[in-house]
């Protein structure tokens, strides 16, 4: 179209939006293309899962966020494939086209990996967009309905067992915040049994939650978790998930209605058109300055790219991707203007996780804590980083009335379909 | 279980959710099925659609909403049938079983009707429940993506194309709400084409919009749809849909990505178990007192009932199926209990319809009026009626930001499915 250089980013979460941001001012043209017209907050993603906030509460329309600025295109479409010899992105919807570039920040994360087995997906789904929420939420809240109309006492239980595979920071979250609906949200709202009864079973493999975390947090958060009244199964592998329950690899069997999927990750198979050498969860191992080697003009970031952080790698979170995200777009505009390449240093801000109302653990500045003051900033980042002021005023207005009343407020089942297992008539 | 008298409710909207709350201080056990979990509250639900609104504001947990009322018990059961020769009510989900009752109150209400063309649902879906919102609200904000990705002109002038069939205050609600988002919301989001640009087309087979209201009504809505840029092809009637658009019965062409069906109303196909006349519609011909020709201690109530009001029958809409729904309740004690049932008296609250921001047309007290005073009287009544404190507060909040602003907070984009007319990747 014309000679401003034109940088194309693929994905619009934490390190597309971000890149697009950083390159407001800069004398070039952006094009974001997603598949999905939104941003998802991921970090709450769990709350709209487990009905206390509702999906547009965490999701902004990437045009919307991107509006003011004047050099940025959004374009909603499939990417298909990235040709590098010839520097083309390959789009599909509303039909098949090309798009080139003159540098490019590929930016289109994970979803979740059932390791191989991905039968297991329809019994344990899990947790990465909007449609993910609403069928965790619809299998949560469905799951008390169940137990309501249960003739015997064996199908009772079977329903008001939650499994939650994978102690990360979201399996946690997950499993502190049913146990939290178990206990509180539905206390009076059923007639033939006693939600808090119910069981909620967090499986990890490893020998502590938050595996990824300083241990201080790590116990912390199980001293918490217990607290909540979820049961910890640590060093335990699941061997099977049925419609009935799980298995674990020593032969335990839980008979559960709800199994939810917090464990695996599996990178965008985008990452597999770049020619670059790949880790064995499929990111792309990329240079210093997160170009991709033989490709200085392509830069990866957030979960598909495989960042070197002393020994091991930086984590698949937001503010590596968000970081990452803001210095690719500046390498991508020292690349079109001839500059030298700066290399990434990551800046840790730290990091924490929820357990429930009050709980949380944190490490800030090589310090970790615990608790109500933990909880308390885990709150204030949150808010802080949530994009969209709208969003921000309503999600504290939500937050603040569940504080008060223990209640939640989008408690809304969809979809028939989602009756679970057959039984549906 | 016990010598209460059993009353039991079947439906969770506006008719079955007041009769339940009117039962609570009577010596009756009430049993409320739903096949959903929640109560929607109708009159918003275009919101929904039109992204000012999420789910959650407009859908209460009708559990939660009943949660204080010690005689009521909430289950979620799909009714298949009814067998009033042995007082019997079939549910499914989560295994089949029967219901026994002494009093019954039906409140399934009604669906949309293609007018035996149910080939056109899935060109021009409805405005039913939850679920059809948010496919109302997908094809609307993909209309605009697809206009932005568009290769000709000829394809942009068909994504801009809004076509709304039936004149009744949700298609008008809906018509003015389009043409709102095209002018104000989406004004800056787009790089190739201008949204204000957009052509939204009202149409309806009689002489006028707002056909049961009153005329004044009817030229003032016309007026204001006028203003706010909605086209109005009234004395038209649809001859055919299909995914390029529809085709009046004079033969005249619309070519239009986005159809929305907001004309022709079917009954719950529970009114045919009653044994009793019904309308044309399908509406049950209930007694002076609610209650169905041979079965005393049946009764119907809302969008299910004809109830004779003058030389026609009540409208299908909140109103009459609230105090429906009150009116039966107290007969079905009365009829347990051995006393004579009273006939109901509808006592009318006025009507209104809003076309848009400070625009809506009212009737009350026998006086016609419009403009600013409509349109606040509108927003009083909707808040006050809306159930659920939390969703007053989170409503008022969205309207007020969206008065500010003129955006709107639930610009979410579900379910790739959505994408429309096989050009879906």
């Amino acid at each position: 179209m014309n000679n401003t250089p034109h940088v194309v980013i693929l994905g619009g979460g934490f390190g597309g939006l971000y890149a697009a941001r950083a390159l407001a001012r800069a004398p070039v043209r952006v094009t974001l293309v997603d598949k999905r017209n939104h941003h998802v907050f991921q970090p709450l993603l769990y709350q709209v899962a487990t009905a206390a906030l509702s999906a547009p509460d965490v999701a902004a329309p990437i045009r919307s966020v991107l509006r003011g600025q004047a050099n940025a295109t959004v374009l909603l479409a499939e990417v298909t494939g990235i040709d590098p010899a010839h520097r083309l992105v390959r789009l599909a919807f509303p039909e098949p086209r090309t798009l080139g570039y003159d540098a490019l920040i590929v930016a289109t994360g994970s979803t979740h990996s059932y390791f191989g087995h991905e039968d297991w997906a329809r019994h344990a789904p899990g947790l990465k967009d909007v449609e993910d929420a609403f069928e965790v939420r619809s299998r949560i809240l469905l799951a008390f309905e169940r137990a309501e109309a249960a003739l015997d006492e064996a199908a009772r239980t079977r329903a008001l067992t939650f499994v939650v595979v994978g102690g990360g920071p979201t399996g946690v979250e997950l499993a502190g915040a049913i146990a939290e609906i178990a206990r509180h949200t539905m206390a009076r709202d059923f007639r033939n049994f006693d939600p808090a009864g119910a069981r909620v079973v967090l499986v990890d493999g490893s020998d502590r939650v938050l595996p990824s975390y300083v241990e201080a947090n790590s116990r912390d958060a199980a001293r918490l978790l217990r607290a909540h009244g979820v049961e910890l199964l640590l060093g335990a592998r699941v061997a099977a998930v049925d419609a009935g329950g799980t298995t674990l690899d020593d032969g335990r069997r839980i008979a559960a209605d709800t199994v939810l999927w917090a464990a695996g990750v599996a990178t965008s198979p985008l990452g597999k058109d770049l020619g670059a050498p790949l880790d064995r969860a499929g990111r792309v191992l990329v240079e210093p300055d997160l170009s991709v080697p033989g490709h200085p003009e392509i830069f990866v970031v957030g979960d598909l790219a495989a960042v070197k952080d002393g020994d091991g790698f930086l984590p698949g979170v937001a503010q590596p991707a968000i970081q990452g995200g803001r210095a690719a777009a500046a390498n991508a505009v020292r690349r079109v203007r001839g500059e030298a390449t700066q290399p990434f240093r990551y800046r840790d801000l730290g990091t924490m996780a929820t357990i429930g109302r009050s709980a949380a653990v944190a490490l800030v500045g090589g310090r970790a804590f615990a608790g109500y003051p933990a909880w308390l900033l885990w709150v204030f980042v949150h808010i802080t980083w949530l994009i969209g002021f709208r969003n921000r005023l309503l999600v504290l207005a939500e937050w603040a009335w569940a504080y008060w009343t223990w209640g939640r407020g989008a408690r809304v089942i969809l979809d028939r379909n989602s009756w679970p297992k057959g039984q549906d008539p």
